[in-house]
């Protein structure tokens, strides 16, 4: 293969992991091309060239790939016959779209799990909905769609028989609920060469009122061994996938002790983000360097991070407007990531804030306090 | 003044320092304009808008700066007419045009020096070279063009008069040789609300055979006590200057224990580079909160770090071809940073290395890996 400086890279999806990605390749002189179906992406005016199209469109993928050397993505919701044909034509395609197929399906996915012994919570696949009233054993639970579903759309809260009533109308996963003592995440990476590495846990915190993820933190509260069995079956879930570039793993951590797989992501992932600042190699640069068949970097931890995601502000649609930013600014330790997008709405992802301390706590305070202050309203 | 979000700066200067500059815009949503006389330049697909043109032209630089709410520059060589006609139209310029012409001009650097009382080295001005012999008491020592001197050019080393043979033809300073111990940077950044933060000293390491620097580490080797002198040193300059943005100010430390201001550059400097992987804040963050007057951030360490300038091969001119790559990456802690230049030349400065490690001096000796194997030829 020849030098990545100046090789071109694909870039199926458009948004804020793209965004990011391209601030890295920005290191190695990657020329980059995006696909994206909005015109106004957040990757528009930083791709080296930006183009329209459907991701799932076969041959606007096929048409897309024709020049570039590597193809890699920053959305599951992708085209993969295009994918597979661009592998017949010799392009790169990392992950491969065998692995992204598996991935797409939270059915298939569940199957990969207990075919390959990965601790995973009990279900069963239905053909719809309505099936769940055969399955009572395993409520409480939740219904997922198996393809689709995204930032939480596409699953529902099945306590009771009677939750099922409007249940979804296609494929899903039921899956028994678990008893949640700790969400964590663990992002793997791996290049072709072979050599596959973890970063250590990132925790997610959520608001024990509302319920939602208030922020994520690295390092976890986990215990070792149970970071460390989480590790091992990250690394594990990431060569049986066969995945190639970046795997994040969701995972739970029940009360009673066990580590349990809940979905994964072959792409950076939002549980990434403090790594550009907080750990000797960001996500974004592990990512290249994993598609480029390049020495993978250290994940070690340079000082303990907490991430808050910036969402649009209830009961505002409309250009976005930051407030807050100088408040939050001069608090040490504090650093914005705006994704360009001009329109925000409620709940839209439209930025993150990193923060960084020496003391683990003093950065969940200081968290605490950007989530209180900076808002984006309309 | 409206949010940071969406604003448009206007760069002057479309080189490393400018390319560096928009990968950090790019969290805080900017929109780049971005001027330079090489269509070639490594911001050309990076800025959201490039311009071809000349810097030093009055009216190129006026027409330049319409439409955006920033001005700044990466190169000091700029046209400060223009500038000052802007300021007057209302524009935001930074740093600003006056302190911009201080700097230009080694004599008028050297001269604002003595009346602030600051420590530099002795020193005349003269109107041509040929006027050393009459300042020989001065010897031995360098002779500097007043004007457009850049990395090492423009300056001639007078040990005895008979060097002066050859001088320059033009106003010059001549100022007598320290008796240097250490070479150190220290950049500051001060905002127009009034506050005015350093980053730890950097110091330069030169080669004992050839007397080029080899790498810059953080933090030095120099003592507290006159660290903390170079630092406050280097905060009166900034203040003293009436800098607004970035001041990288270059010092020595002599064998009898003084430190003295060599020169200084109002924008990012190569000696901060490594500040994007091992401080709190990088230079480049910090320049844009300086100039949009936002909270500057913690220039603390978050780890040592050393970082090796590649230049291009002496003996290779032509397309660059990069050698080298995947050892250096193999090499736990190092990273690549390329400039994006297609034509290497002997010297050239085509991208930088830094090396991160908790102990420096493991950092220094994978720094020396990294010069022997990683080369730029055509």
């Amino acid at each position: 293969m020849k030098s990545i400086s100046g090789a071109r890279l694909g870039i199926l999806g458009g948004g804020q992991l793209g965004r990011m990605l391209i601030q890295s390749a920005i290191d190695f002189n990657l020329y980059t091309k995006v696909l994206d179906p909005d015109p106004e992406a957040p990757c528009k005016d930083l791709a080296s060239s930006f183009h329209t199209g459907s991701l799932t469109d076969y041959q606007t993928v096929v048409d897309f790939g024709q020049d570039v050397d590597v193809i890699t993505i920053e959305i599951e919701n992708v085209n993969c016959d295009a994918l597979e044909e661009l592998q017949r034509q010799g392009k790169r395609v990392y992950p491969t779209p065998e692995s992204i197929r598996t991935i797409q399906d939270k059915g298939a996915q569940k199957d990969f799990y207990k075919a390959n012994g990965i601790p995973t919570s009990e279900y069963v696949l239905l053909e719809k909905g309505d099936e769940v009233a055969a399955h009572t054993d395993l409520l409480p639970a939740f219904l997922k769609l198996r393809r689709e579903g995204y930032d939480g759309r596409g699953v529902q809260k099945i306590e009771t028989l009677k939750d099922a009533e409007d249940a979804f109308d296609k494929p899903c996963v039921l899956e028994r609920k678990a008893d949640i003592a700790q969400e964590i995440a663990v992002i793997c990476a791996r290049r072709p060469s072979g050599q596959v590495v973890a970063f250590p846990a990132v925790e997610l915190f959520f608001n024990p009122e509302h319920h939602l993820v208030d922020y994520l933190f690295c390092p976890s509260s986990v215990s070792e061994a149970l970071q460390q069995q989480a590790e091992d079956i990250a690394l594990q879930v990431t060569a049986g996938l066969d995945v190639l570039g970046l795997l994040a793993v969701e995972m739970f951590v029940t009360t009673d002790g066990k580590v349990l797989v809940n979905e994964v992501a072959p792409r950076p992932h939002n549980s990434g983000h403090a790594t550009v600042r907080a750990n000797h190699t960001s996500q974004y640069e592990q990512h290249l360097r994993a598609i480029f068949d390049l020495p993978l970097g250290s994940t070690a931890i340079k000082i303990p991070s907490v991430m808050v995601n910036l969402l649009g502000e209830a009961g505002f649609s409309g250009p976005a407007r930051y407030e807050g930013l100088n408040e939050v600014m001069a608090t040490e330790g504090v650093y914005i990531h705006l994704y360009g997008k001009l329109l925000t709405r409620p709940f839209r992802k439209m930025g993150h804030v990193t923060v960084i301390d020496t003391d683990l706590a003093a950065a969940r305070e200081k968290a605490k306090f950007v989530q209180h202050t900076l808002k984006v309203k309309a």
